[in-house]
Formats: structure tokens, sequence, C-alpha cells
């Protein structure tokens, strides 16, 4: 099951990657959508093969990894979104590192099987609220479907984490992997279809 | 006592970051005080929570992380330093560069037990003189209490790494690691509240 | 043999490193032709300790740090090709990033043993064309040594990695070793040297 959700990303990244670059090939500028796709794609590559994984007293494996996959991609995502916003500068530089942040404690967080996983966890969303809070404090005519973005979008992976194996172990490895890969598609593929409409 | 330092650490970052947070809550740009001492959180609660170590011959552990996350924390710092001190565009880069080379060879000596650590040191050490004599080298008013803050801040890093387990080994892992607090605390906190007040 | 290797480059980046510091120790900007060297110096300590490897079953050494180190210079290494063809802004960050891309994914591959290695390797090259191509589109005065530099120089590399013990093993680990180290001359020393002439 885990590996079908691994492969299926995989095609999906992939077709993504291949759109994105094909559509983006003239402009000459930062393809971002095609480089997040690229990334995630890689990241679906490490997990269907399978290294890099701890396993739970319940033998349930966690994959890791993807959150610093997020670091990466992610940060392209914010850098998007505040393009959107016409956030630039320094302020851009500080959601930028807030992004990172996030999703470094999300991976330290992941790793750790022990209880001190909360503190990361704690950390991690402390992180989260300020970018949030930050971002929607900047009002443009885009804010409206950004705003449902982020929150259906990006609060549902801590949601996810909170639910899965990394948390309280309520959700399987499979079931929370497959609402990952749901919310991949949505925040990092229909939302760059949804801003290349836009603009 | 390793871990009451750790303890100690992660309340008073915890505290600073706060502090930092709230007072420049309403400034637009970079908060790069309360980045540096989130960042320093993070690296506190994994030396608290202990993974991540080498331990020596001699029973000794090493807390190697600490050399990646001065990698982020001090390059935020540099680029404070650079500010005051009018250093932008590729001078700038250079000068972020050598202080994650710096850092950088320090995590690979102080990961490393062997002998050839003191090359990783030797390296981390020829960067820091190259960085320091280049900051040094730009004089501006606010010249006088930078290069204290450096020669007795950041100078003082590579002398406890030297006595320490990383090193001949002189004090032990206990004394090292609350040498580093306390400078953690003069170059993380003081500095930035000397900063906010001097701007 | 892999020893003497290792120790050669170290002995000719550290000279590298001293060489390019000197000229532009005036300069006031980035002396990327330094960082280059300085960081290619501490891959060959690294790889001459000796940790951070894996071995093959035909009993063969794996030094994937190498491609780690090759995301931090390669980006430098581009940035300079980015000067010279006058890319800048959106355009340069997109080659930064497929750089690091290409390295990354090299990085994978390498230490991955299993034939999912192979899938890692046509990530790296899939982005490896789409780079060279987007940097050879754009011509300059400069272009033709630039273009063949980067033919014989960049593009040997995924030729060796491929005949290596990290592909088809048709070659061992000391000669592939001596390849990368007569590779990596070419392109961060002799290509410095030359860029420094015609500047």
């Amino acid at each position: 099951m885990l590996s079908v959700v691994f492969v299926a990303g995989l095609l999906i990244f992939t077709l993504s990657s291949a759109y994105f670059y094909a559509i983006g090939k003239n402009k000459n500028g930062l393809n971002s959508a095609f480089l997040v796709s690229f990334i995630t794609l890689i990241s679906y590559v490490l997990m269907w093969q399978g290294d890099f994984t701890v396993t739970t007293q319940t033998g349930e494996s966690i994959f890791w990894t993807r959150w610093l996959f997020y670091g990466l991609s992610c940060t392209l995502l914010m850098y998007e979104i505040a393009q959107l916003k016409q956030i630039q500068g320094q302020a851009l530089v500080q959601l930028l590192y807030l992004t990172a942040i996030v999703m470094f404690a999300g991976f330290l967080a992941a790793r750790d099987l022990s209880v001190v996983r909360w503190v990361h966890f704690t950390i991690s969303a402390v992180a989260y609220v300020l970018l949030v809070s930050k971002v929607l404090s900047v009002k443009t005519a885009e804010s409206h479907w950004v705003r449902s973005y982020i929150f259906f979008g990006w609060t549902a992976f801590p949601i996810v984490f909170a639910l899965a194996p990394t948390g309280l172990g309520l959700i399987g490895a499979a079931v929370a992997n497959l609402l990952y890969l749901v919310l991949d598609i949505y925040t990092k593929i229909v939302f760059n279809l949804q801003l290349e409409r836009t603009s």
C-alpha cells in the first residue's frame, strides 16, 4: 500500500514537472512551479526507495526526509505567495527563514520517536503560526483564494502529522502518506495551475 | 550537569526569542535578533534530547550539531555586523560564505575523533582569521564595540573548542558546554540588545 | 592508491586556495575562485579521512560526500559562468537551483547501492541537460571557450560516474577518483585562471 502511494506520487510529480517545464520553457526567469514539482519528485523517489526512515514501536515507518524536501519546495511556494502579495526584500527573507524553520523543526519532530518530539512539534507550530499571521496580515486583491489555500492546504499538514505515527498514532503510515499525497497535489500542483490562470 | 546546562539554554533562548519577537513585531523586515534566538533554541532542544553525539575514548560526549546551527545563526549575526559596517553586495556574500565555512569545518572537526580533526580545525581557523581580518578592516563609527564583541565573543569559541574534549580535552564536556552557553548569551542576546539600543 | 589521490587533491587545492586568495586580496567583492578551491580542499580532507562512504558488493568504496560539496562549489562556478553571460536575477536563481539539484540527485545516486540509483542518476541527468541547454542558449562573446569548458569539463563527471563503481563498475574506485581529480583541477582551477586572464 505504502509503495503504491509513493509510486503514484512519483508518477504524478513526473508529469507535473514535465507540464510546468513545458509551459514555462520560453519564459526567462524562475520557473518555481517546475522546481517545486521536480524537488517533490526526488522526495517521492527517496521515500519509495525506503532508506532514511525510522520505525515506531508499533512497527510503522516514518519517512522523515519528506520534511527536509518541504524545506526546499515550500520556501519556493512561499516566494510565489510573497510575490502575489508584493512582499519583498527583508520581509520576504523573514518569511523564507520562518518557512525553513517550520519544516526543519518538523523534520526533527518526525525523526524523534521519544516524547521530545512534541517539543520539536511545538516549535514548528509556533513558527508556523508566526509565518501565517505575517502572510495573511498583508491583504491584496488575490488574498481571498490564497487565504483559503493556506488554511485548507498548508494547515492540514500539521494536523495529519499529529494524527499519524509521527504524533498520536491514530492513523497508520499508509493513510498518512496517502493524505500527504493529496495535500502535495493540492498545494504544489493545483496551486500552481491556479496561479498560472490568474497571472 | 550537562542536561542542566541545556535546559538553562533552552529556557533562556525561549525567553529571548519571545522578547525579540515582541519588540520587532511591528517592524516590517528581517527580525534577525528573533531568528538567531529561535534557531539557538532549536539547537538546545536537540542537545538536551541527546541524539546526534559522538563519544570520546574518555567517555565525554560531543554535541556536534551545535556547529551546524551556528552555521545558520552566525551567518545572520554576520549580516547584522555587515549592516553596521555598511558592507553590502558581493563583499557581504563573501563574509556569509566564510562564516558558513568556519562553522561547517568546525562541525567536521567536532564530529571527528581521529587526529584528522586538527586538519578540520586548522581549516576552520584559517577561514575565521580571513573572515575577521576582512570585517575589522572596514572601520566605521560603530567599530569600537563591535571589535571588542568579536574579539571577546566570537574568538572565545575556538579557544573553548581547543580545550574541550573536541580538542586537547583539558576541560570536560560539562564545563565546555557551560562556557558555550555563556558565550551564546553574550554573542546572540547581549549583542542584539546592544544593537537595539544603538539603532 | 586512493589515499595518494586524495592527498594530491588536498595539496593542490591548498595551493590554489592560497593563490586565488592572494590575487583577490585587494579586490572587494566575492572571491569565488578562492571559495571554490577552499570548499574543494575541505571535500578532499574529508575523503582522505575516509568516513562517510559506502562499500559496493565488489568491495569498492564510494565517497558520496564529493557530490554534496559539488553542490556548494558548482553553484559558485555557475554564478561565475552566468556573470560572463550576463544572466542575472530570476534566470540566475533558476540556474543555481538546477545546479544544486543535479549535485544533490548525484549524491543520492552515489549513496544508493540498489538499482534505484539509476532513477536518481536519470533525474540528475535530466536536470543537467535542462541546465546546460539553458546556459548554452545564451550566446555572448565569451561563449566559445565556456562552451567547450562545459562540454569537456562538466559533462565528463556523469560519464565517470556511470563507468565507476557508482554506476556500471567498469573502472575501479582509484581510477575514478583520479579522473575526478583531473576534472576538478580543470573545472575549478584552470577555469578560474582562464577567467582571470580574460577579465
